[in-house]
């Protein structure tokens, strides 16, 4: 871990030496922020060490990671997803520029592989023998897919709950699939007991310091990939909040690193029923639990797991907060499709619905240039696709019911 | 449409002009393939050439492509998959070298965006308004989501029995889908009719023969990513022959190109319920209906659309071709996740059980160099994932209750 000194805790500040292993969390109960030697990292990563390095992975930017670019990171080819320009969408919403991060392209087809990349490293960077995770979701399926591509042996833990179609994705790739008869909290905690009993290593989202520091690597194309001029405003799904804090982390690194020159504003997008980071911005800053009931899965939460790192992430950044509910989401994700042909998960779609709301607010100027991260593939969810997407018409198979088909939309 | 010179019909050898559109087959009802004037693609494309553009898609190889990069193409982002070294596979089939073309990749996650590209770019090219093809899988979510980036109108034609699930991808994109009280063949019918009374262009697999050169791109990628060096043998799922087809048209126009020296030997790998390439080839090279039943629904064929072309070009590159059955599918769909990290559909995952079956008939020798075509992600069909994926552990909420399944899991 060459150029990491410290994991500092968000709490208390306390500064935690890297080697001090398990450090997941501080005493204090904390998360623990990834802190680097700036002077080493500026000789070794500057925009003409970048411009010549053919690896198009996250692994470009090792010397802002908190492992080296090994053996096993090579097997784990997250990373260097399309920046898309949506000039449908962005004409639509009355913005004058608009990108969309196209993070279904990775891997297992979300924006965790960057997580669970860099967890993965470090486990084998530690020597470890089998990760361990609580998840349903996007975070469980992306460990077992790199998983299983280096050898590493993982345990998800679910709830009774988990749908069957999620859990097949996590069994194919050989992870050994623990259902708890009992809630999501009792998996996690279950989870929590087992590493400890046997050792394991623990991937859980917040929980872990590194998911962040690969999470943040989204940030760092999106500034390479726009010839390092930083976007006004990053649009960002949120429910634990982790990716949020990973995308600030980003620009925050990159600024140190002397990348870049200036920060983006944050919008963090949630939906109406799990908008708890939003209501903390909205109030005392303090996060409350929420009833975290969304279509939108994958940002689904009660108290976000890495809420306070968020909080303080959209306050630095001078952002905003928005949630919508979700028929607004179901239509981002038809809106998003039609105009720049992306299949969105609900979760991802919510970063549209709230750009819209937040441009028709007038919180994002619309002459403001703005990046909208696309978090995970809409084939994760088919189920919510369907909600979304109307029905075909149904006619006998003859040239004269087509044409009476097409006489009465003319009409319409 | 600069280096393309003629059309010629594999069937009866003749001749057309581009240009006498819309030529899509030869009156005597053979498949066309694209002819080109190679001295002049042999001064805009060569390994120098390719070496300096920046380009990252199927637009690099324009010279070799029916339609210029132009502007519809800039919005057209598909190709440059990766290819995968797939050693732990490789150790498990007994093989020397094995690398996977990941076309899960893609934008709608399968090769089609290949042909789908080249297809609506021909169609931007000639001035079409509306695109129309019939199909219930992934030709038809390609079309639909490259024709919603570029703005172009699509109609599908589906037959009743097309899975919900499959038909709200295409819904989505905003494509109007026409489902007709009848078979697949009826739908196709319709789709013929309906493209000569409105004048829409038809983009149907055989029928359109610029499909084939969207396809051959993946060729181009395979050979330039192994530095110009050809594999000894390349494995491609089959059902209607098209993606076959194209593989070989890819190998051989690169050679007529002078960026290679030599072509390899191609494994047409299909499924038992729908190996009417195969039987063709056992026996006497000619096509006869079979019933076209597997759980690989991407390459579940009666009549392949373009067997005759896949059937020369097996014969023509000295290789051989495998069925095998659902089941050993399914276990191919879990070995290809568990020792890659790849999650294929039942169709990409028929590439590695024939392979294997391959490896041990001894129809591919232990020492050759193979790469095996990923063709489509297997998210686009979860109900299989959840047969190929097993089942998890449930037990009680607690450390005791884990301790003992882990006690019997290892006494086993």
């Amino acid at each position: 871990m060459p150029h990491l000194t410290a994991l500092r805790c968000i709490r208390c500040a306390k500064d935690l030496l890297p080697a001090a292993a398990p450090a997941y969390t501080c005493a204090c109960g904390g998360n623990l922020l990834a802190q680097y030697d700036f002077d080493r990292v500026r000789r070794e990563l500057s925009r003409a060490h970048l411009a010549t390095d053919p690896d198009r992975t996250l692994w470009r930017y090792a010397p802002l990671l908190p492992v080296d670019r090994g053996t096993h990171a090579a097997r784990l080819n997250v990373g260097w997803t399309p920046l898309l320009d949506a000039p449908a969408l962005a004409a639509h919403l009355g913005l004058k520029q608009l990108q969309l991060k196209d993070e279904t392209r990775h891997p297992s087809g979300s924006l965790k592989d960057r997580a669970g990349a860099i967890a993965l490293a470090v486990a084998h960077a530690r020597g470890e023998t089998r990760v361990a995770g609580a998840s349903t979701g996007n975070a469980a399926s992306s460990l077992a897919c790199l998983a299983a591509r280096t050898g590493m042996k993982t345990t998800i833990f679910v709830p009774e709950s988990a749908p069957p179609a999620k859990l097949a994705q996590i069994l194919l790739f050989g992870a050994t699939v623990i259902q708890v008869r009992g809630t999501y909290d009792q998996a996690f905690d279950l989870c929590l007991q087992a590493c400890q009993e046997y050792g394991w290593y623990n991937r859980n989202t917040g929980f872990n310091p590194f998911t962040r520091e690969g999470k943040k690597t989204v940030s760092f194309e999106i500034a390479e990939q726009r010839a390092f001029e930083v976007p006004d405003w990053v649009v960002v799904p949120v429910g634990d909040g982790n990716i949020l804090s990973g995308v600030w982390k980003g620009f925050v690194d990159f600024k140190a690193a002397g990348l870049i020159d200036r920060l983006p504003k944050l919008l963090a997008a949630q939906a109406s029923g799990s908008n708890a980071v939003t209501l903390a911005l909205e109030g005392d800053g303090k996060l409350r639990p929420v009833s975290g009931t969304t279509i939108a899965d994958s940002i689904s939460v009660s108290l976000p797991r890495d809420g306070e790192a968020a909080v303080a992430a959209v306050r630095e950044s001078k952002g905003a907060a928005v949630a919508v509910p979700d028929e607004e989401i179901l239509a981002a994700m038809r809106l998003l499709a039609r105009t720049e042909g992306v299949f969105a998960e609900p979760a991802a779609a919510t970063a549209i619905a709230c750009l819209s709301r937040a441009v028709e607010q007038g919180k994002i100027p619309k002459d403001a240039s703005v990046v909208a991260l696309i978090t995970g593939s809409g084939l994760k969810d088919v189920v919510s696709a369907m909600k979304a997407a109307g029905t075909p018409h149904l006619i006998d198979p003859d040239l004269a019911s087509l044409k009476r088909l097409i006489e009465q939309k003319e009409k319409r």
